[in-house]
């Protein structure tokens, strides 16, 4: 059987999946008495099979401007606790009340709801305490730079904010560019960032900087309009989360607003578009062209 | 009638609680869509009446070395909204379950749950967006160390484990030590941080650092008795939040193990060991020693 490119990213992926895990173990602090607790929910949080596409995303810029591999790992182990973080604590009952998070019990299920907003808590704390430590970069000044961005990324005015607004618009109805800019805090931002710290580390900027980010907020928001799509389409089981929650909580999406076809379309052309803008990279920017295709064509 | 030294320090926080508040507001992202109610939360938060203990500390130990004040006004901003973060999220219902802070509603009761995890999750991530800044000192080096010494001090390993541990222990007995562990995380690693944060700005290190590090955790300690006998000798109103609740919920605290009278003795030996331990500063200190004795001497 040939193997397409999808499949080669899939299994690159997942090959990087297994490859993170010692370096988030690492990161993980040892439990030394009775806060235990916190840790182990950590850990449950970090390790329930995520598909670990934004550490993907850090280490796969990265090597385009040949960053040491130890300095993206580090970055993207960093991600991967701040994006566990926001996943615990969307799935809270006062927020999205998700019990189930990739098949599993999600961490208020599993332990509690004070255990996981503690968790998530000290995965966020976590996350700027690996990026500030000099095992990520020699250099201070870009552990600064890729502090400041990231925080910028993922506050009020980032993901934080997106989340809010999600909230604040169940059975409202936004239009298109306030679901868009919804959408971009929400969930692009973060992913925006995965694409630029390989930039950062590289001290790249100019055009194959702004490139990277443009591939971000185009795969981001394509990632997105599959997702809502997902969660129409598939049942619980398949996707792992209870599927049709957006719907059901009158959740403003792109597909809700345009319908699943057009939907569709829109996909493919940010795809299209992510795709195209990363010609400034010629060959060595394959692995991202067949990552964009994958993020669309995964499931549907 | 003559102003005693306690008086003094009760002016001199007065004044500079007031003259904190446009750095305060300096730092709050300005909200620029549907995400403002996040942003209100953080404000009434930031604003409901805090004495501004730990921002003091920073200020005040940075003047021990001439260290800029636009700098350590920065820090101590920074200082106040992680603070800030941890009360929201230690009176959410799934926590300390406390509706009254400062004598008014808590953030999840003036506005909702998700809203007070969102805007607990925004300041932390603040916190480490003004650290990270050009503004907060010139040399990167020094914002990474700040931005290193406090992840560790408020992690799963410090003030988070601490709240763990704090949860864990209602209807536990713990002994002494570990009584003195879980609130030297819970509430004493940001005090110490505070304390240390001027040595940081100005690059001191050895004894001097260590003299302020002794301080903040004396201090630390004898503060989290204060508090605890206060949450027994006085009323509702008096205090501002919800009284008698740590006894309520079987909480162990250093009051509880060894009594009111052996507690007092305590917090008392533990101010005259924090005071002693500044001589190295001479009169340059006297502030910080008055400031200690204003810390037990307060109101009982």
């Amino acid at each position: 059987m040939k193997m397409t490119s999808l499949d080669l990213v899939e299994n690159l992926l997942g090959e990087f999946a297994t490859s993170l895990e010692p370096s988030l173990l690492e990161v993980l602090p040892d439990s030394q008495g009775m806060e235990e607790q916190v840790i182990d929910a950590m850990r449950y949080a970090l390790f329930a099979g995520g598909k670990r596409l934004r550490p993907f995303l850090v280490v796969m810029t990265s090597r385009l401007f040949s960053v040491e591999e130890e300095n993206a790992i580090r970055v993207a182990a960093a991600i991967e606790c701040l994006h566990t973080y926001s996943l615990i604590h969307d799935d809270l009952p006062a927020m999205d009340n998700d019990d189930v998070r990739r098949g599993k019990p999600s961490v208020h299920k599993k332990f509690d709801e004070a255990t996981a907003v503690l968790a998530g808590d000290a995965l966020l704390t976590l996350c700027f305490e690996i990026l500030s430590d000099v095992k990520t970069h020699s250099d201070p000044e870009i552990r600064c730079e890729l502090i400041a961005t990231l925080s910028r990324a993922v506050g009020a005015l980032g993901m934080v904010g997106g989340q809010m607004i999600d909230l604040k618009s169940e059975n409202q109805s936004l239009i298109e560019n306030e679901i868009n800019r919804m959408q971009q805090m929400k969930t692009g931002a973060l992913i925006v960032f995965s694409c630029e710290a390989g930039a950062i580390l590289a001290q790249v900027k100019g055009k194959r900087r702004d490139a990277l980010k443009h591939y971000g907020r185009d795969i981001g928001l394509a990632f997105q309009i599959v997702d809502d799509l997902l969660d129409i389409e598939r049942s619980s089981l398949d996707i792992g989360k209870t599927a049709g929650k957006d719907i059901r909580a009158g959740k403003a999406t792109i597909v809700s607003l345009i319908g699943a076809g057009n939907a569709k379309i829109k996909a493919d052309k940010l795809i299209n578009q992510a795709i195209k803008g990363l010609e400034i990279f010629d060959d060595k920017a394959n692995i991202l062209r067949s990552l964009a295709a994958f993020v669309v064509g995964r499931n549907y």
